[in-house]
């Protein structure tokens, strides 16, 4: 059964901040953990061996787009996702209902599902929870979601009736699960409303998922809302499963809701700032097209352990922006994909020696210096 | 003195195709080879270490983009061009004479040098035979070029006054050349025209250069006649020197003028097409964005050892260009160098077994299947 297959083992706690394992067919995935995004069964301009180099333990895709291009059907027919993009490593597929909310053209929600119209090519297509674990069996990753509405968290009568139905859509998804090597996370929603984050995370766990997810955060909300709603979910999440907080990727973030008990995050940060030529460093970001970089020796950061800052100095970088050069792509990605999994291995080792604390004080404060 | 550090070893002759060693300050390179162009101090989309990985032994780097930007003295400051581009094998730059003349937008030549407007910026610049090597000494490549002009190839007349001045402006080079860790090559000009390349061909061997260059082919002018040129001129040059083809680079292209006496090439052409979704084989270009492709679990070829090759499939690398993802540019490029790297190295073998003939034989017969 999938709860054997998905055990999380919990190995450390300090306060309410986590460290554990958890174990996929694919892998050990330490938690807490960041996961990049590959949206299109790529991570943007990382080739599958420089995410090996990367040691990344966990790479999400985006059932949204897979689905419309190239077709999870032929995902399926090239031995799924970890055979087509040659990642040997743990996969998470998100449901594909944010980016049905979010990207596409226009869409119709009613009880059975959601009808939408591509934003490639604007043709239209339907999802139900049903047809979303059908394409996520399709795609074969190891952790896969229910499929869920996002809704725009403010309207309380529309987060009350959206909630109700991704709880039915949840057990729909769960019923729909066919593959036994797949674990299907269920999704806690509800806006800002503390009674209904509660009500939500009390349904979700209800269902026993190998491992539930906090959605519609990030979207809008202020800090002190998403903590609250983090904070009220998570005293009602079950201790023995992992906890993912969804498109949820600051430094800053990972630190304070890792102490608020979360254990995986993903988001497409890393990679799109490293396209907009933004270095994240521990002291926050650096502008790399800035002059004052062009004949600047040193690497972007200079305790950094990655490929990028162990070869190349910021006048390099420097230069391959200005140059229009896309290996700054490339460069930037690694970068900041190391400096967010570097993180969370040292939060890790900080909740194991009980020492989270000093290190989220410590850590916060040199990243506003 | 340059050279003796410049030493060309012949291991092998087979008709007029040679095998050999160039030995440079940055490691030995074997004869014949092909170099990947990185114009901007990057070969487009790829890292120093997928270029260690792909076993490039020469890299070109180009004089006129350096110059224009980041500017040669800060490349200077920086270590030189092996530093800053984190490349510690040989590099060639070239003389910026074919840049001047191909990419910027007016010119304006003269017996001392020329003046030309930027690409990038319209301002107004000047290159002198002496600027040059000076600009070639900041960079720091193993082999720099010495400065000339690139004629429109049919004019007899201009060619003629143009190949005398190119003649004086190789004197001026040699002479303004101040750094002995530098091999400077000569160049060969001449257009179309036999007794024109001959002369060129017997004035630049007599200034006794560590390597010689014939340039001004592959612009225009017919196979037949590009193929005479390099005949005339190999009959002249000595044997004891590499002969760099400047800016050649098909595979036929590499089979045909390696049988010729050509030891060094390098072209645009692997990272260009990648770039434009084709893939090179010993069959012939694969455009990758064909339909045919979307559900070939095959590699691009069978018998290629390349990363992507050993990767993914052509149906993967088909998905990332309809999806617009830059790594098929990388993956690509990475094939593309490879199949241009493996070819040479199986033409130097052949060389060396006595059997260039067979191999060119069978190889031009596939390609052409």
């Amino acid at each position: 059964m999938a709860q054997n297959i998905f055990e999380y083992e919990l190995i450390a706690e300090d306060g309410d901040a986590r460290a554990g394992v958890f174990h996929t067919p694919h892998g050990e995935i330490p938690t807490p953990i960041f996961a990049p995004v590959g949206t299109q069964a790529t991570v943007k301009s990382l080739t599958s061996r420089q995410l090996t180099e990367l040691d990344a333990k966990l790479v999400l895709a985006n059932t949204y787009h897979l689905y419309l291009r190239p077709g999870d059907d032929l995902v399926a027919d090239m031995g799924g996702l970890h055979a087509f993009m040659a990642w040997n490593g743990p996969i998470l597929t998100d449901s594909g209902g944010f980016q049905v909310f979010s990207l596409s053209d226009t869409r119709q929600i009613d009880e059975d599902g959601v009808t939408f119209k591509s934003h490639i090519d604007g043709s239209t297509h339907r999802f139900t929870p049903e047809l979303s674990i059908r394409i996520q069996e399709n795609l074969g990753a190891d952790i896969m979601m229910a499929f869920d509405e996002c809704a725009e968290p403010y309207d309380r009568e529309y987060n009350c009736r959206s909630m109700e139905r991704t709880h039915r859509w949840a057990e729909r998804s769960q019923a729909a699960q066919s593959r036994q090597d797949q674990a299907l996370f269920g999704i806690v929603q509800g806006g800002v409303f503390p009674d209904l984050r509660e009500e939500s995370a009390r349904f979700i766990a209800s269902l026993d998922f190998p491992g539930n997810a906090i959605g519609g955060l990030s979207v809008g909300e202020t800090k002190p809302e998403m903590h609250a709603m983090i904070k009220v979910v998570n005293d009602v999440l079950p201790q023995g499963k992992p906890r993912y907080l969804m498109g949820v990727g600051t430094p800053r973030d990972l630190v304070e809701c890792i102490g608020l008990g979360i254990d995986i995050f993903d988001c497409v940060l890393p990679t799109r700032l490293a396209r907009h030529n933004a270095a994240m460093t521990d002291n926050g970001r650096m502008n790399m097209m800035n002059a004052q970089y062009a004949q600047d020796e040193r690497p972007i950061s200079a305790t950094c352990t990655c490929y990028t800052c162990q070869t190349h100095s910021r006048a390099y970088i420097r230069h391959l922006i200005q140059s229009h050069e896309m290996l700054s792509g490339t460069l930037l990605s690694i970068h900041n994909i190391h400096t967010l999994l570097n993180l969370v291995a040292r939060i890790r080792a900080a909740i194991i020696a009980g020492e989270y604390q000093a290190f989220a004080r410590a850590y916060l404060a040199q990243l506003k210096a």
